[in-house]
């Protein structure tokens, strides 16, 4: 069983994958399809340290004195981001987004507040102090987590790689993540519907570290037993993980983003968030108790000015009756996401020599099992 | 396409209907599973009204003396159902569950209140008032809801009723419900799990009265294209509903119970009740912007004395890290009864001839698309 | 100690009743301070059955077809209002505010969602159902709640009866209401203020029900012992509660309306209404474990088309930072609205001859123990 | 106006401050009179680095094994802190409280998980990651913040220092804290009280970030106007802060901690920490839109074993109906501790000179106007 490392790929060719749902995609198929956005990414890939950090920038701008309007969804709160407080009662987000290793959080939150100090030295000073978003997946697997590898100047080279075709699988913060007994790590898909009169589109990224192996499901499809049989006959070969059999509690965690170029405001972008949970249950997670899930979504439709001398924006949010195409969407993007992170994501040997085997390469024939073209 | 009228039963055969998962049923596959738990309809069933009350009782005994932990999870909050506020403050539960159609929530509030009060006068005036509980869906496709039909007395008929073997489908509370433009209703489905060294029993109840024909899913299979076809067959043929290619918006509504035998506290009873979303997800739901999916468990494990001069029960809570069993139960057995409800349901003509047809009935071969047998 | 039964009156002077906080009041200091906002009583007064209806009408206008923006804060959820669970996830508010009795609930509700009905018969066929929003508190001391005595037409009444110097004190939903040991009931104040560069008005309206007498609070003074000494007496005499120092339990209730014509959206009425917390807490009350304590606030700034085929309104929303002299009004505006209750209140006798005394009526010297001009 | 610098004391000389309430304290007034607590304090005063790092030890032994049950009531969710994700959903508390500076979070965050995986290694490996509790105010307008001063060696300095006779005001995390315009910090008081039939204490200890000079309360008693003076002339004389007439915006924060010896669950000290919002109302806050108010409370009747391999408690936890007096005693404790913060406080010169004055030393005439006795 070789095991030859692709390059990252940012996932656009729908033959690499399962297609999930009905709905057409963008052109880009990933968060970037949603207009201003973009994602970096910094990898550590040294040894026992296999980690690193993601960043999503909602758009180009200066993130404090233009927020974003923001809703969350706590699927199963056993988790450690920092950040959603606030987000929570105000309905808005002014630093980047970013992922990492869960011991990694303080230090990515603290280079973040630097980071806005930097840009503007009244903060926490004549103005309040700024809110750093940092979401987090624990990679202690096959990462080094208590090496506390990943500093400052990390977070600097994920925001300096922010572009739109970013790369997909065992990068970024995904560079340590497990999913379902497989490498796991970062997946990003996008969806188009009518709002209404009007297309907009709704667009997933997801740091996926959750699943047991018997609970895989692709397009309804429960792969499970076979994927056990790969991971089982993967061991018996000396490569792989070496107690597969171990693996049948849901630990990990999952974050999952949704942007969505639609003007809606906190409240319905909490409710599009919750929506996540569909797409992630049908992948197989029950939510698990020790899995920190946690989801969120923007809107890029319009920004909330810091300054009380710059207006508010005076724009029709979407009439509540019209949110199903995007409810939709928003599950479909989600699950489509989580595939895409499985078939995007190379093998990886880390810590201990703990290795996670990236699905593409555990089973190529895929397409025998699963709809290489659309859904169903 | 002849349309015979099934008895309708407590689908505890089998081979009726597509199981789900991997997780063995109690002898029952019903809430009955869970000791003391009992379950009464009364179902209206004359021309334009086609509604009724299903009522679900927590144990055999006084259920304001004796409260039982509850938690809520609230999956979508478009819904009219009254008791959920007290009882997310308490995370108790101190009447019967009550289901009827949405307009019958006042009168089966107060028929709820009125039956409290016979059997303690002390209620609302040397006591607290009493909490009920009465959760609801929209019945107004085939039954007359505006007729406003349910009136105490069938309160009292449902709560007469309750019983082990009770019915599921087009009966009681699910007698005017629809699904997936189908006939919906009632269906139940239980799961055994460990919890810890101990078995015990996860089961579900729901009333089910939501989807689009075209997200129908059943293990795992999108099943809507094919089921669109046959309901244009049946609207060309002259039965069932008239428009189904009109049926893309998600409403009604679901309202999903589980019962548990294991030791849980609201807290964690809070958080079975989030795992009904998954299960729901999978069958084609994305938590529709006008449905009102409301989540509820109880456990059977302990009772809460109302008197101060009771003791409160010493008994240990299950560990919060053996609680992944009991959430994969919870998800299992609620796309379960969702489809017992569907299979289970036969096919109801109500107000202006509105028709909705059977599952069983419309695709009577249903075994040639999933299995019969333990799914996959 | 005679007992003149005063008439209800609109408390619009201030010489009546202490004065709260330091911000200036409206033309009326009520409600109706709020454009288009009235008030409607419908009153029980027949020996044991001692209560009655209140509604508020956000605007003259169909409610269904114009919905305000609404939110809500649950400081203690020992209740059972109805209407809150769509409130909050929707953040609209479908019909007029109307609050009563507990065991009216059911009642209410069916009288609104009829009424609803009446004027558009499409809801719950082809619009969805409507969510009828019903507040109440517990009045069965002073009134034989078990009898039922409310009925629809006296919804009717209350709505009729709507207008802009409507009574406080024994009136309508307040009829049979407690608090601190004495006649609760409704009252009403309003204050000024300057939300950003515009002058706006928060409004206040309570059905209060709550409190120990010996933690009653006015102006920061403490008149608890005060006020058991003369219930005390009053008792002796043969006037008043017969067990007055048997009141040592927070039971009860309170339901406090906030109104604005600040353009907010509904998680800014969600803040806002969580200041009444504080208002409360100021009189005494530390939320008891009986008391259902909700808040709720809805905006006039505004509506929002039931009608897809209308515009939803494209108008700014106050800038967060601009929030806090609203807060500081709506707390000031409870505190001033509880206080008013008690002062409008007249003494009522009712089921088996309890009593309850209007608090002007008991310490006509009140101006000795605090201030009857402005506070401090 | 010289001003002496008063060390800081435990405030257990009821002298020294003007008493809140009715109930009786525990022996120390403080958070410790809960058994098992103990509190230490790091501070780092030199020149324009005014701030330091307090941490509350639940119980002398090993958190991370023996978790205690905690809830939360976030009063205003514009904050930072973190860890309150996970004790939301699990109701549990596993690290030390650690208090600082805004801008600390992440440093400490991390130092809390360094020093728990110093004591298991297996945290974040065969264990789950730890969840670190780190609340937070904004220190800036006297601490050089920007500065990031606090290190991890301040942590564990703080840990080294715990005890039961902790000192109150300008202490630890409260160095640089401001309240009312003056200078704030830590203050900490405990109430007595019956819970059915067996004592119990509540204790509160906050630290005090909050609060416009204007709308200063104590006992009841407006003192702002008064305040405002002093703060002018102070002005005027060159001491004291040089504008105090802009301060009416209610900035920085307040974290409330709650500790009970009484067997409370999860959901039971969440509404005990909801009740911290009317002792803060009473001093005069309204929840400013900007100030971060937390309010969290842990129980140590009882802990909750890390290790599967050990038993659950099983002990009865207190009948709901038991809780007013807690409830009572927990808007008195915190009232009380805020007062305690204010007048254990001394003056702090600190960052470009600025100066927050003691309240004590600003008016050491303060019992002329307040009672220096028991309150009323």
């Amino acid at each position: 069983m070789p095991m030859p490392k692709p390059l990252p790929s940012s996932m656009s060719d729908p033959s690499q994958f399962p297609r999930i749902g009905v709905l057409p995609s963008g052109p880009l198929d990933s968060l970037a399809d949603v207009a201003g956005v973009s994602v970096g990414h910094c990898t550590l890939d040294a040894g026992a340290v296999q980690t690193g950090v993601t960043l999503i920038r909602p758009h180009a701008g200066d993130m404090f004195l233009n927020k974003v309007p923001a809703g969350v969804a706590v699927l199963n709160g056993f988790g450690k981001s920092m950040g959603l407080l606030q987000l929570q009662e105000l309905g808005q987000l002014e630093t980047p987004l970013v992922m990492g290793s869960t011991f990694a959080v303080g230090t990515l939150a603290t280079a973040l507040s630097r980071q806005a100090i930097a840009q503007h030295t009244e903060i926490g000073r004549d103005w309040p102090t700024v809110n750093p978003l940092v979401l987090e997946c624990n990679d202690g697997y096959l990462n080094d987590a208590q090496a506390f590898a990943v500093q400052a100047e990390h977070l600097a080279a994920a925001a300096a790689d922010a572009r739109l075709d970013f790369a997909q699988g065992s990068v970024g913060a995904g560079r340590g993540m497990s999913a379902f007994g497989l490498k796991g790590g970062i997946g990003s898909a996008s969806r188009r519907v009518r709002a209404g009169a009007e297309p907009c589109t709704v667009a997933a990224l997801v740091l996926a570290n959750f699943g047991r192996p018997q609970a895989l499901t692709i397009q309804g499809r429960v792969l499970g037993p076979l994927l056990q049989e790969r991971l089982n006959a993967a061991a018996a070969a000396g490569v792989g993980p070496s107690s597969p059999e171990n693996m049948q509690v849901e630990k990990g965690s999952i974050i999952l983003v949704l942007a969505t170029d639609a003007p809606l405001d906190a409240r319905q972008l909490g409710r599009l968030a919750r929506r996540a949970g569909a797409g992630l249950a049908r992948t197989g997670s029950d939510y698990g108790h020790g899995s920190g899930d946690i989801a969120l979504a923007f809107s890029s439709a319009y920004t909330l000015p810091h300054r009380l001398s710059e207006p508010m924006p005076s724009i029709a949010m979407l009439h509540e009756a019209c949110l199903d195409p995007l409810f939709q969407a928003a599950a479909e993007a989600c699950e489509q996401a989580i595939v895409k992170a499985l078939f995007a994501a190379s093998s990886v040997r880390g810590r201990n020599g703990h290795t996670r085997l990236g699905l593409s390469e555990l089973m190529p024939d895929w397409p025998a099992y699963v709809s290489a073209g659309p859904q169903r």
